[in-house]
C-alpha cells in the first residue's frame, strides 16, 4: 500500500502499533515491523533512559525495518527525564517519534533536528490544528472508543476522522475503535491515510502480556468496558471488571471520589502488575471498545496480512455498490 | 447505487430520513424521496390517525416515490393508539414500516400481512439479533454519535455497525455519526448497506423547522453537543445550550435529579415549540456529534447528489491506495 504516511514512514502498511506502557517493548514492536507496519516502543515502560537505549539496541537486533519511539509527555510533580529519553531515542538512530501529552517546542526542534519524523498524538480537532502549527509530521487522532485516555469529549470516531481529515494539511492516522480490514478501510475513506492499533495488538502471539489478558480481550464484548477516572477529567477506558465497576459506582457516589482513594488502583504498577500476572479480575486492564472485535490471538503478521485482504476486499464491495 | 437496501426498499440511494419527532412531515419525506432516497414521515407528529392518514395523502401528492412511516413504541402509561397509526399506514398504502422501541410481535406480522417491508432501529447488537429473529426485513443500528436516544451502551459506530454486521443477515443500516460521503463510504466498508441521517436532513432547505434551528446545526461544532437525562437511564443527545448544560449540571448534583424537576424541558411540546419559533437558547434542539460535519443548509436533492459523489470518490480514493 502507498499513503502518505507509508512514506513518511518508509514502511509497507499503514498500520501503526499504539505506544502501550507495559506492552511497547521490543518483543511486539519488531514483530509489528517486521509484518510490515511500524512497531513502537514506549519510552516510559523502561525504567531509565539507558534502559531505552539497550532496549532499542534489543529491537534492532530483531528487526531490519523502521519502528518508533513513544514521549507520553504528561504534567508530574516529579516528571521522569523526558530528554535524556529523546536523547537515547536519537543516539540510537531511531527516526520516528510519537509523541503525546504536551510536547515542549524545543523538544520538537531538538527531534527534527535530528532528523526525526514526528508522529502526535491527541483527542481533538484543535489539538491536532495545534500540533500541525507546531510542525509534526502527521497527527494521530484517537476517538471516544479508544482503550485508555479518550479525553474529555466523548467524539466518535465517525465523526472525529472526517472532522479533522477536513481541517488538516498533515495526513491523519486514525486511532480507537478500529480492529480489523473493515476499520482501516472506514479509516481510508473518512480521510485517514493509516490507522493506529492499540488494543489489537495486545491480543497477538508476540505482545509481551500474560496469555490470561489476551484471553480476556478476546472473550469480552464492545459492552464490556468502563470509562473511569472521569471525575478527575482522566478518564480512561478499561475492561469492565469487578475492579472498574467499583470505581464507576464510587465515582457515582454523591460528592464523588478522591483521588486518593483510588490511587492504589491508578498506580502504573498495578497495570504492569495484571498484565504480567494475568490476574484479570485483580486490577485495572486498558482496552477499547474494539474487544467487540476481536475473537482471536494471532501472530503479527498475520493478522496485518488479513486486514490488509479484508480493507481491499471491502473496499471493493464498496465501489461495487455503484456498478 | 444497488444494495440489499436499495433492493428491498426499492429506492435509487442507500440514504434513510431518520423519523424524528416534529420534524418527519410530508416537506422532508417527499423531498428525500423525490431526491432518491427514502423519506419517512413521523406517525406520532400527528395528533391522530386521521392526521397520518392526511399527512400519508399529502406525502404522496408530493411525491411518486415510496417513503415509509415511523413508529416509535415507548412504554407508556397512556400510550397513543399505536395500532390505529399503524393501520392508517397501511390503509394508505405505505410499503415501508420503521419500527423503534418495544413492538409487539402482532404488530410486526400485521404490517408484514399488508405487504409492509419493516426495518427496525435500535442501539445494540443483542437488541438487533433479536428483532432479526422476530422476521423484520432490516435494521437500522444507532451509534454513539447519534442524535436523541443512543441507548446506555455508548458504543460508538466504528466499532457498533462492523460487530453488528459480522452477525446479521439481514441488511444493516448505519444511523448515527453520518452526514456526508465520507461517512456513507465508511458506512458500507463497515458493513452496512445503508445510512440513516437524521440531524444531516435537519439542515436541508425542505426541513419544515425554523431557520434559525438550521443555522444553529451549521454553526456548532462536534463537541457542542449534550447528554442529557443519563441519570435517569434515557440518555439523549441534545445541542449544547444554556438550558441543556443546566440539566447536565443538575444530573451531576449529589442526590441526582427526579424526572419531575426536568420534566418541563422534556415535554415533547417544548421541543416542538423550539423547532418552529427557532428560540434555540430557551428550549432543547436534539443533535447529533455530526453537527461538527455541517456547514451548509443544501436541498435535499443537492445533499444527496454530493452524498452519493463524495462516498464514490472516496471509495476510489481508498482503492487507489493499493496501487
Amino acid at each position: 500500500m502507498r499513503t502518505r504516511v507509508t512514506e513518511l514512514l518508509a514502511i509497507r502498511f499503514p498500520i501503526i502499533q499504539g505506544g502501550m506502557q507495559w506492552v511497547g517493548r521490543a518483543e511486539l514492536a519488531s514483530a509489528v515491523s517486521n509484518a510490515g507496519g511500524l512497531g513502537v516502543l514506549t519510552a516510559l515502560t523502561q525504567p531509565t533512559p539507558e534502559a531505552l537505549a539497550d532496549e532499542i539496541a534489543r529491537c534492532r537486533s530483531m528487526t531490519a525495518q523502521p519502528f518508533g519511539v513513544n514521549l507520553t509527555m504528561l504534567p508530574a510533580a516529579a516528571p521522569p527525564p523526558y530528554e535524556a529519553y529523546l536523547d537515547a531515542a536519537i543516539a540510537g538512530g531511531v527516526k520516528i517519534l510519537e509523541t503525546a501529552g504536551n510536547v515542549p517546542e524545543a523538544f520538537i526542534a531538538k527531534a527534527k533536528a535530528a532528523g526525526m519524523k514526528i508522529v502526535h498524538k491527541c483527542t481533538a480537532v484543535r489539538h491536532a490544528l495545534a500540533a500541525q502549527r507546531r510542525g509534526v509530521d502527521a497527527v494521530s487522532i484517537d476517538g471516544f472508543e479508544c482503550a485508555g485516555h479518550p479525553g474529555e469529549d466523548d467524539v466518535g470516531g465517525l465523526v472525529l476522522i472526517p472532522a479533522a481529515a477536513r481541517r488538516l494539511q498533515v495526513p491523519l492516522i486514525a486511532s480507537g475503535g478500529i480492529a480489523d480490514g473493515r476499520g482501516l478501510a472506514a479509516a481510508l475513506v473518512l480521510g485517514a491515510e493509516g490507522i493506529n492499533m492499540g488494543t489489537r495488538f495486545c491480543a497477538t502471539q508476540e505482545a509481551p502480556i500474560h496469555a490470561r489478558v489476551k484471553q480476556l480481550l478476546v472473550d469480552k464484548s464492545e459492552r464490556d468496558t468502563n470509562l473511569i477516572f472521569r471525575t478527575l477529567n482522566n478518564s480512561a477506558r478499561c475492561v469492565k471488571n469487578a475492579i472498574s465497576d467499583e470505581v464507576v459506582a464510587m465515582e457515582r457516589r454523591p460528592g464523588g471520589v478522591a483521588f486518593a482513594e483510588i490511587h492504589h488502583l491508578v498506580a502504573g504498577a498495578r497495570g504492569r502488575a495484571t498484565l504480567e500476572s494475568g490476574e484479570v479480575e485483580n486490577g485495572l486492564v486498558w482496552g477499547g471498545q474494539v474487544i467487540g472485535l476481536i475473537d482471536d490471538v494471532p501472530s503479527c503478521a498475520d493478522l496485518i496480512r488479513r486486514i490488509v485482504l479484508e480493507c481491499r476486499e471491502r473496499l471493493g464491495a464498496g465501489s461495487a455498490y455503484f456498478q
